[in-house]
């Protein structure tokens, strides 16, 4: 059976860094962006709209009235949403089939749970995200430290209830990773160089 | 500055075993029963005394009434266990100020706080604890499953109320460790080993 390591990431803690630098060191393949690539290309959906697609937990439908009855109308995002979700999973399962393979985010930790995987998170303190978003971030961003904080705290939140909405768990909590690293105190590349000692 | 990691246990995680290899590989002092019995000399206290002291959280006072006034009385044990922590910090402190070491426990991670210690926190699914605590139970121990099941809750429920109550923080909440290993699935030594390069 392949080895898969599944990475959870807070956003700006640096975990798809740990885990691209990870899968360097031993040679597995590495899966983040490929996948969006991949749903986009397998239902003809931008990119761009799949990403944004992801990550979000939709509310699956909503009231509306005509008259004085009231109605649930599908709605339909959360459909096109429930269509890419079920493409993520069959594509994650075809990449744990083919090799051993780092996989950042992507519910990956539970969707392949049969697998086994090695279930990573990742997280930092707040001060050390910030200063990693400003170092990433393009030229033209000008967001201010409140501004970089809320944004950061609002993709978390989404992140949250999307693996809430699709595992039934609560995304972060040590009982469902193997291993949880705080990326504030040391070197990020160091911490790789360790963990690869845990595969080999 | 000496390099100073701190080992945070759930109890029957294996906790223990993972800091003494850590310390061991290292070249580190290694402390933890040493901590109580360094206690028990200072306090002229026994040792088995201080042990259940610590890890505690006793009531600072307790009400009784006189008549039908009501008055609030210090609690002497409260107020031992106070003395005891007093001793533990200072002890605590000395050891960090003596070489390089890992400790076991005791709020470590809190007490220490200004000299920076990496602060680990190791937990482990149910089935795996029960499985160890048997291992390492005396023979004349014969607890069924539902009781060694309650005995591991009651210990993790009050070492959670002493640190809360010592440190004002969440036992176990990853905002509080730099690292969090589960020893489930990956063997303690193999573990140790890999940690031991992050101090290298």
């Amino acid at each position: 059976m392949n080895k898969i390591i599944t990475v959870g990431r807070e956003f700006g803690s640096g975990g798809r860094e740990l885990g691209r630098r990870l899968s360097e060191h031993l040679g597995y393949a590495y899966y983040d962006q490929e996948i969006i690539v991949e749903i986009a290309k397998r239902t003809e959906l931008s990119e761009q709209y799949v990403q944004n697609i992801v990550e979000r937990h939709y509310p699956s439908s909503f009231p509306i009235h005509i008259g004085r009855t009231f109605y649930t109308v599908t709605n339909p995002v959360m459909e096109q949403a429930n269509i890419i979700f079920q493409e993520q999973c069959e594509i994650l399962r075809e990449m744990a089939a083919e090799s051993d393979c780092v996989i950042v985010g992507r519910c990956a930790d539970y969707i392949l749970q049969e697998l086994a995987p090695f279930r990573i998170f990742v997280y930092a303190d707040m001060p050390e995200r910030l200063k990693r978003c400003r170092k990433k971030a393009p030229a033209q961003e000008h967001f201010s430290d409140k501004e970089l904080k809320s944004h950061i705290k609002r993709i978390d939140r989404n992140r949250a209830a999307y693996y809430q909405f699709r595992t039934g768990q609560k995304w972060g909590s040590p009982s469902n990773y193997d291993l949880l690293v705080n990326t504030t105190r040391v070197p990020i590349k160091l911490t790789a160089l360790a963990l690869a000692k845990l595969f080999l």
